[in-house]
């Protein structure tokens, strides 16, 4: 049986879909990342680096959303959530995700957790300041990969790289970061993944909204 | 035939040896970052992030270390490079190397390309005053990791994740964020990788020693 691990407003929302959209059957378990459940002994030992998503396995834990998609994407080939045939178009596809992990989530990070990146207030300030600076580039290079008119990330067909845009797209205007409306091809795209009924599961079994 | 893209003393490295220690043949197209070609044009037709590595194969181009080094290993199956037949072991594999590019790399960005981060002198101080911080605590967790006893990353058995890990043990003395004798596992494990035939004949086509 799995166990996922995630919070209310985090990017676990991303692993969170995709289970959802595999119709798997998993346990959940929910951190409150303000009481600082990530850091308290119980959940180090799942996940020593004291972050979400985390997924517990039959065979252990993996970690980092782009790594849970892609296996979430594996081992319920009959959900059809990448290509998992093709290592090209899957890795195609994890290039993407691996992007959001790597540039798109670290801009956020830099306005909502400063302290992670510097100490002191001007840094924060700093930081806070540059962020929707890099966000409007990394979302015009989004916004330019739709455009021969996809209306998924990766072309016609839905997969787990979906989910994990729609985070940001979600971010992007919860944080006051930018507005979904400068870039309308991924205002549709959000609009298109939201619809999704297991989208919304996802959303509804986190209580949010 | 395959096209490799990569910069010296640049995270490319990786990719590089994983390349080598496939028996591969491609091309390598060199970039001089401080001569901004990664923002030329021709290679932003190739990666529109304008960043290294980039591998070009005959059904596109991938980008991101984490994505190259599994694509590498799976598409040359006879080096043994992955557990490629195991979706779990793959996927905890790629826990690792996904925690190095959004965690350890950034970290040492942060030192390196504080502008990317933040504008001015003062939060760039301060950028780089955290930097061997967040480090100690990455590399505390690798050390962790290594406390069976096992000689790679994953165990036994060497894997993309060490060459990986690898380019940032350089560059933790590189870059004066740390000693790699403060954590002796990590330091005997660079040498394990250091003396492979593959990574010598990576760091001498870069030119790099």
């Amino acid at each position: 049986m799995l166990k996922f691990y995630y919070a209310k407003g985090a990017c676990s929302l991303a692993s969170h879909i995709a289970l959802e959209e595999a119709g798997a059957t998993y346990e959940v378990e929910r951190l409150d990342l303000k009481a600082g459940d990530q850091r308290k002994p119980a959940f180090l030992k799942i996940n020593p680096k004291g972050r979400v998503p985390a997924l517990l396995t039959d065979k252990g834990v993996l970690t980092e959303n782009p790594v849970i998609l892609g296996y979430v994407a594996q081992t319920f080939p009959d959900a059809k959530l990448a290509e998992n045939d093709d290592s090209f178009a899957f890795g195609a596809m994890q290039s993407f995700n691996v992007f959001l992990a790597t540039s798109v989530h670290v801009a956020f990070a830099h306005n909502s957790r400063p302290e992670r990146y510097a100490d002191g207030e001007e840094a924060a300030k700093a930081m806070r300041a540059k962020a929707p600076v890099a966000l409007a580039d990394y979302f015009g290079l989004i916004e330019d990969q739709f455009a021969d008119g996809r209306p998924f990330v990766m072309g016609d067909r839905y997969t787990v790289a979906d989910p994990y845009l729609f985070v940001f797209e979600r971010w992007l205007e919860r944080d006051g970061l930018g507005q979904r409306s400068d870039y309308p091809k991924i205002a549709a795209h959000h609009d298109l993944v939201a619809a999704r009924p297991a989208v919304k599961a996802a959303l509804a079994a986190e209580g949010d909204r």
